[in-house]
């Protein structure tokens, strides 16, 4: 079962793909980020990130794409304009059948890495060591996103973690 | 030239096409509404939204897309709801290679009807006056698409309105 975990942003949004393959079989396919020069418009900044999107769909047919919830303290501008690029990222997942999921930060972190108040460092740390891989080959700005996608996973592969699922958005 | 306003919801997005032929013969092409079950998941809203814009693109080809401004007095979870309908409608249109152009409720009704602060009925009458149409023609939730459309063609075409042409998303 393979997901993508996506840490949307305008500008800098981390993807991760992540197979999992059994409780001792996890294993990371792809992680980067998709980055918008702060000169374009976001247009097409929206552009380039459903065509991203869209890529990866296409290239890890994942199960399921997990998303961060947006709720957070941001100020209303900020969250709008997030939510504008949220809004290109679940309409993509839609068009080609994929379900998508929210987790809090909180949530992602601890199902991911068994700690909710984890710092992104910490996080990148436990994921490559859970994964097996160098934690320099992570982008920082992945971090979020390969939690989130080890969040889903985790809670789908995890009876303990069962309660954590939420409903597709 | 034609411009396709559209008013973004995630529920209930109207949209007009009208042809900007010169000052004197502007012709409404269509207008009504993509409408979205109550029950449906925001996801399916997205597709179906994303959907309906590109097939307005397609079958009207318009020089530009006409939106309204969401920075208004709304709380922050309808805020970040309506982004992700206004993310969705602008990925389709810079995917097509159309620019949009945002106009606050106010510079639309002022522009398209003379009135920053007409009601929606008045918008209705006024516009329905000038397109040669009936009023009961036009779906009350499209009131607000026609006048975006309107708006943005008059702004294009009125010497005197080229101060309010904001630049594309």
């Amino acid at each position: 079962m393979i997901v993508l975990g996506i840490d949307t942003a305008i500008r800098c949004t981390g993807y991760g793909a992540v197979d999992f393959r059994s409780l001792n079989d996890i294993r990371i396919l792809d992680c980067g980020v998709i980055s918008n020069s702060a000169k374009l418009p976001h247009s097409e900044c929206l552009r380039r990130l459903a065509g991203g999107v869209r890529q990866l769909i296409s290239q890890f047919k994942p199960e399921a794409l997990s998303l961060e919830d947006a709720f957070c303290s941001r100020n209303i501008k900020t969250a709008m304009i997030l939510s504008l690029a949220r809004g290109a990222v679940i309409t993509i997942a839609a068009e080609a059948s994929v379900p998508v999921y929210v987790y809090s930060p909180k949530t992602a972190k601890r199902a991911a890495t068994g700690n909710g108040s984890a710092s992104k460092e910490q996080v990148a740390a436990l994921i490559s060591s859970m994964l097996g891989i160098n934690i320099k080959d992570i982008p920082l700005d992945a971090t979020d996103a390969l939690a989130l996608a080890m969040c889903h996973g985790q809670v789908l592969i995890r009876p303990e973690l069962k309660e954590l699922l939420p409903k597709p958005v």
